[in-house]
């Protein structure tokens, strides 16, 4: 029977889980592909951490560049992560004929277009379905399935930990400080959590998403990013109460010669499925011409569910070594010379429905000069609500407004919070259907 | 450009949107693929009514058996449906050394063991996503994505004319035949409705799912099957009430050395995420031992989406034929040679929680006696609701039990529906977590 050489660089939690998978479930991989994958060596730092796994004599290494110099491997699993060894690493693989499997979607997302090009110079792939949203096909389902589809949307909750925080704040009525800490206690939340919470993990999954779904370049630095860590308990009791959950949405639209690409809090409708993905879940939801709308729901991080993800590609590619049939989907989807720059819109021109909280000072007339600005932006206002509760001394006012435009909704914010009766920042929250 | 010439049998609903998205996406499907998909040949007895599409000259035909003979063509479209001229046309297609892509599942659950095995000996491939799920990549995901998984259970509302019923009367509260009534008005239930209601269409897909998931041949006789007809709006008020909702579910799960494979309604907790899917919407959770719970969910039928699952499944043809790799991914997911037959447990030997509704005249000492028998037979009440209202004069009493074994079910409510206190048949509806 046909061996396949594999080699992770990395022994962290998906490195790990790669190994167990590919070491646990070695007969049943065999009984589907029809050959076998050998896990040749394995790199890491610390090689006295007990991982629960038995590698046999002569795997196990500190220096990673053996690994991808060792002319016996066909494929490399990069699961170190960053944008130093990790970029130095693929880019030599690449350079040695070698396939690779990658879930650095913080890499992907900044150095891709360079790699995916060095590795179709060399006829090589870089496979990276475990880099986006776990053990879901959405790779796949973009570049497979939805083939003869013009995608027009795609909608996803794509961060577990900041899920499980709006979950948390949600369900506990908890601030977001000690939803974080909750989070960070229960090992769903890094010490440091700004690539999190931030929304910049998000936007690094969505620059890949939007590149195979519309056959545009990777463009991280133009997508609109925006965290989680203004979002109180008084934002989600109004949504709960007039039917919204407030998620953090990654959107991208199609627009004909653009597109929209976006990571913000959202309020969408209880009627929304994405509306039900509580904790520490993820989803995507995919609008296609033929297809209509359709969504992918299940673990997006975590050890085993990213593992199996990775051996997904394992396997696609040993297929295709199996059949000599290496490029046989392209790696971003479209043919190379279909791959455009298509650019996208600036946050300001976009259109949206708003939900605005305002803290106002208890005294007459401030609705009527809050109103007064929006309606001298364009902005018109479906409804207002006002509670009994006070923060710090001032008066929550909530407002929801029709359809109006990024650009104008600032300039009305930046007016409204220089007002005297304003006590603090006024927050917008973007409407999704 | 390489062209690949493709010809559909069959325009009706399906075929019809095949043809449509082939010539209206043709430039996004070349960008993608690299190549030109040719709709060289189309057959169907009718030829007059306008599907709104303009063919060739040349294209069409009422023969059939002139397109599986044509020797440029080199994918089978089998869009016809039905177990017999069908089967006929893809064994001369296979014969004649084409690949074939169909969408008629309940030809593939009766006669797929000899078709599959055909296409093997000749070295050509049926692809079948279309028959399953509609444009969920339910097919694509088992065989390729979770690759490295243990399958361990799938659990999918596969009819949306059931589902689209069921909403109906938990939403409007009509009856079973009204609300049957209403889904045939709106297109969504054929004139004939028996293969949706009774639960056999289901069964079809079930039969394909469990042999791709497990490895086994494909067993549809050994499939247990109950269709929705006895779901009553009291049954689905009961659900609403306790936290439920009611389902027609394909349940399949793996047991070591056999299967459960079963059709029914079923009651399921709102947590659960197949409780938001709504009218004529499908989806499907598959649970593996690396990804723990996956859902997909879109529309399971319907024109578009179903034709463009065939289309997914063409591109992939035409990339193997491209590539010269044509058995890349195993039919049935696994290796031949590890496909075994794999028994399904009868119904009997299931254990399950079970909601029960009894139709009993309003005499004292019914509650007694009907508990009594479950007693006997080892079954133990969780808790007893009653309610005022009557149904032709009985009183309806709705239990919930603890874990029991189906066998003793079906003697107790036997034994019941034989007391004369007993009004009515009595209701089992089983409950998944």
């Amino acid at each position: 029977m046909k061996e396949i050489n594999i080699g992770i660089l990395g022994l962290g939690t998906v490195g790990t889980g790669i190994a167990k998978i590919l070491l646990e479930n070695e007969s049943l991989i065999t009984s589907r592909l029809g050959a076998k994958l050998i896990l040749k060596r394995a790199a890491d730092l610390d090689l006295q951490r007990d991982r629960g796994i038995t590698f046999k004599d002569g795997v196990l290494t500190t220096d990673p560049f053996e690994i991808v110099d060792d002319p016996d491997i066909e494929i490399i699993l990069e699961m170190i992560g960053g944008e130093t060894i990790a970029y130095d690493l693929i880019l030599k693989s690449i350079d040695n004929g070698k396939h690779v499997v990658t879930a650095n979607k913080a890499l992907l997302a900044s150095q891709g277009n360079l790699l995916f090009k060095a590795a179709a110079a060399k006829g090589v792939t870089i496979a990276f379905e475990p880099s986006v949203a776990g053990c879901m096909p959405i790779i796949k389902t973009l570049r497979e399935t939805l083939v003869a589809n013009h995608i027009q949307s795609i909608c996803g909750i794509l961060n577990g930990t900041c899920n499980y925080i709006l979950s948390k704040i949600t369900d506990e009525g908890v601030s977001f400080e000690s939803a974080l800490a909750g989070a960070q206690a229960e090992g769903f939340a890094e010490a440091d959590p700004t690539l999190d919470i931030e929304g910049f993990d998000t936007a690094h999954k969505l620059a890949i998403l939007s590149s195979i779904a519309f056959g545009m370049e990777i463009n991280l630095k133009d997508i609109y990013v925006e965290g989680i860590t203004k979002i109180t308990p008084m934002d989600i009791d109004f949504a709960d109460q007039y039917g919204y959950k407030i998620k953090l949405l990654a959107i991208t639209k199609f627009a004909g010669e653009s597109v929209e690409a976006r990571v913000h809090p959202t309020m969408i409708p209880l009627s929304n499925p994405l509306s039900n993905v509580n904790g520490s879940l993820n989803a995507v939801t995919i609008s296609g011409d033929a297809v209509g709308d359709m969504m992918l729901y299940g673990h997006g991080a975590g050890m085993m569910p990213t593992a199996s993800a990775a051996i997904s590609d394992i396997v696609d590619i040993s297929r295709a070594l199996l059949n000599k049939s290496v490029s046989r989907v392209p790696m971003l989807s479209f043919q190379t010379e279909n791959i455009r720059n298509i650019p996208i819109h600036p946050i300001d021109e976009i259109s949206s429905i708003y939900y605005f909280r305002f803290s106002a000072l208890d005294q007459p007339g401030v609705l009527s000069k809050i109103s007064g600005i929006l309606g001298d932006h364009d902005i018109s206002i479906k409804s207002v609500h006002q509670t009994e509760q006070k923060l710090n001394g001032a008066v929550p006012i909530f407002m929801l407004t029709h359809q109006a435009r990024e650009a104008q909704v600032k300039k009305a914010l930046a007016k409204i919070a220089s007002l005297e009766v304003i006590a603090d920042e006024p927050l917008p929250i973007r409407i999704e259907g």
